[in-house]
């Protein structure tokens, strides 16, 4: 897999054709990492030159941040403690909002640690959460990394963030599908006024500590979910399906998402009817 | 696949060892499908010999009857019209009961036809449910065949069935999870007070009008889900997880179940490490 200043490098050469706005989010694990984003960041500053295709714009770049939300995670995967983490990514935070860079809190296993189990402190996240937002994090992501999140402990974990004073605009909930329980999860936090949700095409990611078991919940099936309870979400759901098969099979894994296999299969059966 | 009658007479044989009864569901199309169950029920009514295991007892039978929410389904799956088969089933539902068996009567594509799309009409349905039932049928189950059924259209359908005067318990709600919705339609159908649930072990099943589509929910999704809300299901979860990994690898297909995967997937990695 590419780093992410290479991915950054190549968007920024190369902006994906898009009617959207497009955001890259940039690992930033440390100052360095900063630093890093910054450089490339400084080498596209000139513009690039206006182009007829005004649909080809540069994409916009926020950095992010990774802490854990239990102390084994955070020494698996971060080789320090909660506390010395936060300390670090104080000076990226900083330096990045100085910069007038956007900032992005994730913390993990906010449901679930593979070392610790289930029983995860909600204060403890909403604690870390306030700690990232005052650093001067923008938006704080709560990963249930683990996909150990149930409806119960996701009202309680969005129960003890409200309770710490965060308010749901900052929050965004990564859900993973592991236990198939990422749209009752979703369900749970749309009830209690969440409004932004993480979710990957074709159901791609994982977890590198919990193997035989699925990644983040599909784009697709995210979508299909929203758009049947009557939100909008203004996404094209069958060109979403046909680009999670794509990529699906660019990267040689089977399609982990059930709407995008459901839509498809019904398509081929028409078309052969 | 073996027929019906083949397996209840392999079950009555050798009956299945279960600490808990077990109860076997014969499809009977028509009166003649009836008199196959009542003959070899007839054949095994001398009991088994008393043995000393009396975990060994011989399961019990149902009679099923299979209507459809739509005309086109009807006619593609029976070869007739809605009434004429309820006209045959209630043939069926009262020799069944005339004979002390428990009957039930399932409707397929309730929440969503291959034909027809999703727009199948919740009076509708509750007009059959209430046609079995006045014919003796004890539980009705809605089938969402398809998999199409959302939280919206599940809430409308359970709405209009208790409009048509249908009591929670004589109900039974059946979903695919084709569109990864199962589970958040059995939440929306707790929530309504159902608490007769169907599944599959390992998801098996589907539908032969969807192909690519996935199958009924699987059991250990739905034990890990109900279990998850506080509510007793009394199923051991690792041992179904194990069970349906091994029905899947028997009939050489992969394992559908997210919870029975994630927890085989997280005991390898725990005996390995």
């Amino acid at each position: 897999m590419a780093a992410s200043d290479e991915i950054l490098e190549h968007i920024l050469t190369n902006p994906p054709k898009s009617p959207f706005p497009i955001a890259y989010s940039f690992l930033a694990p440390n100052a360095r990492g900063l630093d890093n984003a910054r450089s490339i960041l400084q080498q596209h500053r000139p513009a690039v030159s206006p182009s007829n295709d005004d649909s080809k714009s540069k994409p916009s770049v926020e950095i992010s941040v990774f802490a854990a939300a239990t102390e084994s995670f955070s020494q698996k995967n971060l080789n320090c403690d909660i506390e010395t983490s936060l300390r670090r990514f104080k000076d990226v935070i900083q330096g990045a909002k100085a910069d007038g860079l956007r900032v992005r809190g994730y913390i993990s296993v906010v449901l679930g640690c593979p070392f610790e189990g289930r029983d995860v402190d909600p204060q403890r996240v909403a604690a870390i959460a306030t700690d990232l937002l005052e650093m001067g994090a923008d938006e704080i992501s709560l990963g249930d990394t683990t996909g150990m999140g149930t409806g119960p402990s996701t009202r309680d974990l969005l129960k003890a963030m409200h309770a710490a004073g965060i308010r749901n605009e900052d929050i965004a909930c990564h859900f993973h599908d592991t236990y198939g329980q990422a749209l009752v999860n979703t369900a749970v936090s749309l009830e209690h006024g969440i409004r932004i949700f993480d979710s990957s095409v074709g159901g791609l990611g994982g977890c590198p500590y919990s193997p035989g078991a699925t990644g983040n919940v599909a784009t697709e099936d995210m979508v299909y979910f929203i758009d049947s309870i009557g939100m909008k979400t203004g996404v094209d759901l069958v060109s979403l399906a046909e680009i999670g098969d794509w990529i699906s099979g660019e990267l040689g894994r089977p399609n982990a998402s059930s709407v995008g296999k459901a839509i498809l299969g019904a398509r081929r059966r028409n078309s052969s009817s």
